[in-house]
C-alpha cells in the first residue's frame, strides 16, 4: 500500500500500487480510443477551460474507464480528488495511471490524489470518501486558509449524504447512537461523522455552504435525491445524469447486452447456444439481456409484472412466464428487476441440477443469497473466485455467480468504455452546466435539458461511421423543429 | 348505393351495398378473437352498460376493426352514429355489417347508422361528417325535441374541427370567404358551414354545449387539440389516446414490423432477402420497419436527423447514412419520418432500375410525388392499382407504390386487428373516463393515466398464453409500488 | 377460351384469353429485373444460340417466371411447347404474353405455343402434355415430315413419365385395364395412352428415340428418375436440377421465408407478432419457415424426427417439441415434412379456437383433410377463396387455407422471381449440358458440375450489389483450388 | 515439472503439476455435465466394456473436455496413454486430474498416464508423442514381453504420421538427411525417428501391425489421411470423426458463435454493438461468427470467394464486399477461410487507428504476422498477454489477438464442453467401430455411418430439454425410412 506525498502536484493518496500505472496507462489510451464523447469534449473545451476553479469531490467506481473521465475534467479545468464508490470495484492500475498522470512516474506522481483500492474494509470506506472533502493541501497551494469542494460528482449518493448528514448534525450538535435497525455501514458512516463532529463544529456545514451541485449518476442515488427535495432538505440543486437518454438506455440495454454473455462465459465456459435463460424483469436491463441471450441462440422465458412490458416481451417472440411455471426447465437464470427475492430458496430447490443463477440488477438481494447461506444441509463449494457451486439438500447442485451481486461487474469487466463514454459525457456536460450556469439550476434536482442529451449521442456518431441527415430549412420550418435540435417532446420514448 | 330508413333500429344510413353484411361480419368474427381487450370490455361491462346515455359521433376509418369498435361501444350502452375518417378508407363490407348489425338482415338492417363507403368525394365525405352530428331521428325516437351528440371519438381531429370552426363562424355571424392558400378540401368545409349558417345561427353552438369530451386517436389530431388548448378555443376536455403507451408503442412499431412487409409482397411480389433496404427514420415506425426488413434478410440502412435515435440505429446494428450516400445502391425506399421531400426528384433520378419507392409516414408529401408528376419526360404506367412504374428521363424506372401515399393501407390492410385492439381499448376506456368521470376532466388535453394504460396490455395477455408475474406484498412494499399498479414513473421510456 | 392459329409463328396454342398479354408483359418486364440468372445467360448465348435445333417440351407451372424462362431458352435458339404441371397454377397473363410474344399482339401472336390455362380438368391436364409432343406443325414449318421434341423440361415428372408409359405399352402391344387401386388420374393418364395407341403403335417409341435428355426440376420427379435408373428402365439421360445447391438451398429456404408469411398475410390478416406457431419440420422449408416467423415477432415451436435437425433447431433458440405436448397453446400450425399425417384430426380437435391450419410441404396430405371432411358435426364455411373455416363439434373453429395445400401458392403467390432465377439458370445449364455435349452424359441421373452450381449462384451477385473476391495465384496454390472454382469437395454441405 | 511413477495404476507421466487435480476435477465435474452424449454412452456401455483389450493411444489437446472423453473411454474398457497435439493447447488442471484419477490422490496417483504441459518445446512435444506408442508398462503389468496400441484417436494426425513415417524409414533401412525447405519441426521429426531406428528396425512396424485403426478428428488430418490412401501408403483403416454432421456442422458454427465473441470481450473489452465487423469466408466458421456479431448488434460485412457462399451471406441480410473496398471502416477483422494471407500488410498499413485483427481459422497465416514483424518501422507493445498493439509508420496502431493465432483458444478457452461433447461422442462411437468391427473396416478412410452421426445428436437432447416425434409405422412406410433412422439420404445437405 503506497501513501506518500512525495511531489508537488499530488501531495496526497491512496492507492494499491503505484507500479501499476504503466499498465493502466496501457488501458487508458485504448479507453480514450472507445470514449468519443469524452475525447470531443476535451478538444472542444480543453482550451477555454470551463471548469478553472472547480474542485470536484468525485465519488464512483475507479475504473479505467472513470479515469478518462478524470483527466477529462482536468483537461477542462477541474481540480478533482477522488474516492471509489463500491469496496470491490476500484481497479488497481486504473487507480494508479491517475495518481501517476501522464506525465509522471510512479516515484514523482504527478497525477491526481485517488484514494481507492480493490477490497476496502468498510471503515477504510468512509475514511477515503471523507478524503475527498479534504482541500486543506490544495488550499494551502493556492494559498488559501481553508478550501471545500465546490462540486460533488456522486454515483449512488454516499457523498452526498455524507455532506447532508454531516449538517445535519453538526446543526442538532450531536451525532445520535446508532440504532438497533441500522445497518452495519450506517454505523460506520454515524462513527465517521461523530468523530468529525469532536474536532470541528461546522466542517460539513461549511463544506454544504461551498457546493454549488452534484451531478448524480444512478437510479438509487437520484430517488435518494428527490427524498431530499421533496422533503425540503435538499441543500444544492442536482443534476438526475441517470435519466438521460443517453445514459439510461444506452448503459441498461447496450451495456448489458454486452456484458451478460460476458460475465456468463468468463464464469462458467458453458455453451449458451440451445439452453433455456430465464430472463426475470423487461425493462431496459432485461431487453438487453433477452437480445444478447437471444443471439447466442438461448431460448429466452421473460417474466414480468407490469403487463405493458410483458406485452412487449411477447410481441418480440419471447415466452412470458412465471417462474414457478417453468423453474424446473431451466439452465440459467438471471434477474435484473430491481426487487428482491426475485428468486427464492423455493424455487432454487427445484432447479436442474447445476443451473446458473445470477444477477444484474441493481441491487444484491434479488436472489435470496441470504436464504441460501442459512438453509439446513446447503454446502457452498468455491469452483473458483466469484463462481460457487451450493449442494443443495435435494442432491441436486446450482451455480450462484458474484454471490449474487451484479455478475457483469463480478464476473466480467462491467459496461464497456463506449457505453461509459455516452454516460460520462452527460455528467461532464452536467458538471458544467451546474458550475458555468448556477443562474440557471435553484436547489431542485432537474435532468440534462434535451439538447445535451442529443449532443452526447452526436459526439458518438462519427467513431461508428454514422453520417447524419440534417434537415433542410424547408423541412425544419414544416414540422417546427431547429434543424439543429433539439428534435423531440420531452416525453418522447425513444 | 343503398340509402333507405326501413327499420326502427336503423332510421338512416348511407353505404356502398348492404349484401356484404354477411362477409362482413365473417370477418367481424374473426377479428373479433384477435381484438381480445374490446371483447374483455364487453364482458365486464356489457352489463352494466356504463356508457348508457352516451350519444357517440364517431369519425375513424370505417373497416372491420373499426366495427368491432362500434359494436363494443353499443355493448357498453352508447349510441353511435359513424362517419370515416378518409374518403379511401372504409371497408364496404365492414360499414354493411354495421347497419345490418348481428341480429338485422340487408332487407331488416337494425344495426346503427353509418355514413360511409371506400372512394367518397370531398363533398361527400364532409356530408357524411356532418351526418354523426344530426341526432334528430334519435331524438324523436326517445320523444325529445332536440339531441346532438355528446361525445366524439376522432381520428385526425375533422369531427372536432367542424364543431369548433361551425361554433367561432356562428359566433362571428359569417363564414369567411376561402383565402386563395387555402387547401381545397377546406374550401369544401367552408362550403358546408356557410350551408348550416344558413339553415340555423346556434346549430354548432348548441352542439358543443352537450359535448362531454373527445377522444382522439392520432398524432395529427392531437396536435390541433394541443394549438387549440394553448390558445385557450378549446371548447371541450380531451384525452389523447395517441400517447398511451399501448397505443403509439404498438400500433407504430408492432403494427409496421406486420403491415409494411405485407405491402410489399401484394403490391410487387419482389424478394425482399439479400435486397437494400433505406429506411428514412428510425421512430417508432422506423424500428418496426427495419426488425421486418431484417427479419426477411434484407440488409437495412438507416436514415435519421436526431443523433440520438441514429446512435440507436447504429447500437442495432444498422448503417446509418445520408441518402444522398447510398441512394445507387438501394433496391426498396421507405419513408417514416413525419417529415416532408426526404426523398426527391434528384434522388429518384439517380436511383437503381426499378428501384421500389414506398411511405409508410403518416403524411403524403415524405416523397415529392408532385415533382415526379411535374417532371419533363416523366410516364407513368399503371402495374397494377396502387403500383405505378415511372419511366424517368434517365432511361430508368422507379416503382411507387399507393402514389406514396400509406402503403400498408394502399398495398395491403393496415394494422392487424391486434395492434388495433389495444389502441381501441384505449379509445373505449378513455370515452368511459370522459364520460362518467367529468369531474375529473376540467376543459384540457388528458393522456390516459397509466393504470389504465396498464389496463389494456393487461387485457391483451392472456391471448398470447402470457403469464403475469404478481408481486409479492413484501415485494410491493420495498420498491413502493401498489401490487396492482400503475408499476411506472410518468417519465418511463418503455 | 382461345384456340386459333391465326400466325406463321404461333400455329396452334390453348390458352384463357390473349388479351391478357398486355398485362403479363408488364409482370414478364419486372420480373426480368429480378432474374438477373437468365438475363445474363441471354446476353452470353443470345448470339451463339447454343439451343439452336433444341425442340423443348416444357412441363412446368406457367406462371410469370416460367415466361421469362421460355423466352430465355427461345433466345438461345430453342423451339419450345409448354404446358402447366398443374391443373391451378397457370397465371393466364403470363401463359398469353407467351403465346402473344414480345413483337405480336393479341390478333397476330408471335410467340410461341402454350398449352395450359388455370383450373383445367384432369381430361384437358393430360390433353395438354400430350400437345407438347406433337411437333407436326413445327415440322411442317421446316419441311419435315415429322418431328418430335428432343428434349424434356420438366416438373414433377409427368412428362417423363408419358413417354415411357407410351413407350412401354406400344412395345406390350396393349394399355392394361386400370387396376381397382389406380388413382383417378392415372386412368386418365391409361385412356390418354390407349386412345395414342389406337392411332400409332410406335408414336412413343419413336418420340422417345428422338429424345436427347430431360431436365428435373422436383424431388418427387427426381425420386421417379432414380426408380427408372436404378430399374434399367430409364430411356434417356436425366439432370436433377433440385439438388443443386442454388435450386435446393435457396428455393426451399429462402422462397418458403418470403413467401409462408405471406401467404398468412393474404389470407387472414392475422399478426404473427406475439403469436405462437408450430412449425413441423426443420429441414430447408421448415428453417425458413421460422426465420420468416420469428423476425415478425412469433414465439416458434419446431418439431423433428431426426434429431440433427432437432439439435439444430435447439442450438438456433427454438424450442422442439411433440404436436401433442404443446397443440393447446398454438395459434398458427405450419407443415413442411414432406410426410402425411402430421397433423390429425385429433390434434384438430385439441386446438385453440381459430387457430391456423397451413401447409408449405410438398405433399397435400400432411394435414389430414380427408379425415377432417368425413367427421361427424363438422361444418365448413368458406371466409374468403382458400380460407376456410372449420367448425368442429368441439365448438371451437379452426382455419384452413389453401385446404391444405401448398398455402404459400394458394393464398399467395409462390416463390418470388429471384429464387425461380436460381432455379431456372439451373435449369438452362442443365438444358445445354444435356443437348451440346450428349457424350458427357451416358443413360443415368446427374447432377449439374459443381463448377455450373456456383456460375449460377455467380449469375445472381451484381443485383445484389455482392463483391466476390477472388483468390490470389498464391492462395489458390495454397488451398489446391483453382481460382475460378469448383471450390468444394462435392459433399460440402453449406 | 511432476515425472515419478508411484503407484501401480499410473506407472509414468509428465505433467505440470499434480497439485492442480482437485481443480481440474471440479472442472471435469462441470464439465460432465455439459457433455450428455460421452456420459450417455457411459451408461450405455460401462457395463458391457466394449473397448475392454483396447489400448488407445491419444494425440488430442489436453484440455477439460478431453479428460472426459479419456475417462468415458476408460469407462469402456479401455487402456490410454495421452498427449496433447499442440504445445500450448494443454490445461495442467485437466491433467493432473486425469493422472491422480477420480479415486488417486496427488502422492498416489490412481489415473491414466498423460505427457502434456502448456509449453512445451518442439522437442519435448514429439517425445510426449513417442511416450504414447510405449506400452511396456502395461505390458509387463499384464505379463506381456511386448505391446504396443492397438487404436489411434488422433488430431491433426501427427501420432499417425509418426508410426507412417516411422515404418517407411525401418524399411528403407535410414532417415534420410533434412531437407533445406523441411520446416523446423520435421526436423525434430526426423531426428526423433533416427534415435529410435537406432535402437530397433522393426519398432514402428511392429506397432503399425498391431494398430487396428485411428479416428481422426480435423480437417487438416483428414487431409492427410485422404492423401496417404489415395497413394496406396495408408497402413490401417482411418474414419474421418471431422465430417460428421454432428461435429463439422456444430463444432465450427455454433462453436465459434459462442467462443468468438467470448475472445474479442476477455481480450478487448471493447463494445461490440455498433461496431462494423468484416469477417473473411462465409463457410461454417463464418456463418457462426457473423451470426454472432449480428447478435451483438454489430454491422457484418462479408468477403468470400465462393459465390455460393457469397449469395448465402447476402441472402442472409450481409453486405459482401471486398476487404479493400471497406479496409478503412472497419472496427474489428476476423478470418475464417483456411487460407494464407487474406489478411496482408498492406491492408493493415489502411486500417482504422486500433483496429482489431483476429483470426479463427485453422491456420496461423490467415493474416500475414510474418510481414508485420519484418516491416520497417513497426513496433509491438504488449498490452496484455495474447493482445498486442502493433503501432504502424502510418502513426496508427492496430491491436491483434494471439499473434494471428486461433484467438477463441488463445483469448478465450475455446470451444464450450457441450460442443465438444458432440465431436468427442463421434470419436467414441468411431473407436468402438473400429475396435469392435474390424470387419467392416478394410484398410481405407470413412466416415461414421449416418444412423451413429444421429446417434451422436440424440444422445444431446434431453439435456437440452428437446422431445423427439416419432414416425408412425404409417408416416414411416409412406417415405420410406426407418422409424428409428437413418432419415436421410448421404448428400443431404443439413
Amino acid at each position: 500500500m503506497t501513501s506518500v506525498s512525495p511531489s508537488p502536484t499530488v501531495t496526497s493518496f491512496r492507492v494499491a500500487d503505484l507500479s501499476l500505472a504503466e499498465s493502466g496507462r496501457h488501458q487508458l489510451r485504448l479507453a480514450e480510443n472507445e470514449m468519443p464523447g469524452l475525447m470531443a469534449l476535451r478538444a472542444e473545451f480543453g482550451e477555454s477551460k470551463p471548469l478553472a476553479g472547480a474542485r470536484v469531490a468525485g465519488s464512483l467506481h475507479m475504473t479505467v474507464q472513470t479515469a478518462v473521465l478524470i483527466e477529462t475534467l482536468i483537461a477542462l479545468g477541474a481540480q478533482v480528488r477522488w474516492a471509489s464508490c463500491n469496496i470491490f470495484s476500484t481497479q488497481d492500475e486504473a487507480a494508479a495511471a491517475i495518481v501517476v498522470g501522464p506525465d509522471g512516474t510512479p516515484e514523482q506522481p504527478a497525477g491526481a490524489p485517488v484514494f481507492a483500492w480493490k477490497g476496502e474494509t468498510l471503515a477504510e470506506y468512509w475514511w477515503c470518501t471523507e478524503q475527498i472533502f479534504d482541500w486543506s493541501e490544495e488550499a494551502a497551494a493556492a494559498g488559501e486558509t481553508w478550501a471545500g469542494p465546490n462540486m460533488i460528482l456522486d454515483d449512488g449518493g454516499d457523498a452526498t449524504m455524507l455532506v447532508h448528514k454531516g449538517q445535519e448534525f453538526e446543526q442538532a450538535g450531536q451525532v445520535p447512537a446508532a440504532a438497533e435497525t441500522d445497518s452495519q455501514e450506517y454505523q460506520v458512516v454515524l462513527e465517521t461523522l461523530r468523530r468529525s463532529l469532536d474536532l470541528s463544529t461546522d466542517r460539513w456545514t461549511r463544506i454544504a455552504a461551498e457546493i454549488q451541485g452534484v451531478t448524480e449518476e444512478t437510479t438509487t442515488g437520484v430517488h435518494r435525491l428527490y427524498e431530499l427535495a421533496s422533503a425540503g432538505a435538499l441543500l444544492f440543486p442536482a443534476i438526475n445524469v441517470n435519466d438521460s437518454v443517453t445514459k439510461s438506455k444506452f448503459d441498461n440495454k447496450y451495456g448489458i447486452r454486452h456484458s451478460l454473455p460476458d460475465g456468463l462465459n468468463r464464469a462458467t465456459d458453458v455453451l449458451i447456444g440451445g439452453k433455456v435463460v430465464f430472463v426475470a424483469g423487461y425493462g431496459d436491463v432485461g431487453k438487453g439481456a433477452a437480445e444478447a441471450l437471444r443471439g447466442q441462440g438461448a431460448r429466452v422465458i421473460v417474466s414480468e409484472v407490469d403487463p405493458i412490458n410483458a406485452l412487449q416481451a411477447a410481441m418480440d417472440g419471447f415466452q412470458v412466464a412465471r417462474i414457478e411455471s417453468v423453474v424446473d426447465q431451466v439452465d440459467i437464470f438471471i434477474t435484473g428487476t430491481g426487487n428482491l427475492n426475485v428468486i427464492t430458496t423455493d424455487h432454487m430447490q427445484r432447479m436442474k441440477h447445476l443451473a446458473i443463477v445470477a444477477n444484474v440488477g441493481h441491487f444484491d438481494n434479488e436472489i435470496d443469497i441470504a436464504g441460501l447461506e442459512s438453509m439446513d444441509g446447503a454446502v457452498k463449494v468455491q469452483i473458483k473466485p466469484q463462481v460457487h457451486e451450493w449442494r443443495l439438500p435435494t442432491g441436486r447442485s446450482i451455480l450462484v455467480l458474484s454471490e449474487g451481486r451484479l455478475m457483469n461487474l463480478g464476473n466480467a469487466t462491467g459496461h464497456p468504455s463506449f457505453v461509459m463514454s455516452n454516460s460520462f459525457t452527460n455528467q461532464v456536460l452536467a458538471q458544467m452546466e451546474l458550475y458555468c450556469h448556477p443562474e440557471r439550476y435553484p436547489v431542485g434536482v432537474y435532468v440534462l435539458p434535451k439538447h445535451l442529451d442529443e449532443k452526447v449521442a452526436r459526439l458518438h456518431l462519427a467513431a461508428l461511421g454514422v453520417e447524419l441527415t440534417t434537415l433542410t430549412p424547408e423541412q425544419s420550418a414544416y414540422i417546427g423543429v431547429p434543424a439543429a435540435g433539439p428534435y423531440k417532446v420531452d416525453h418522447y420514448r425513444y
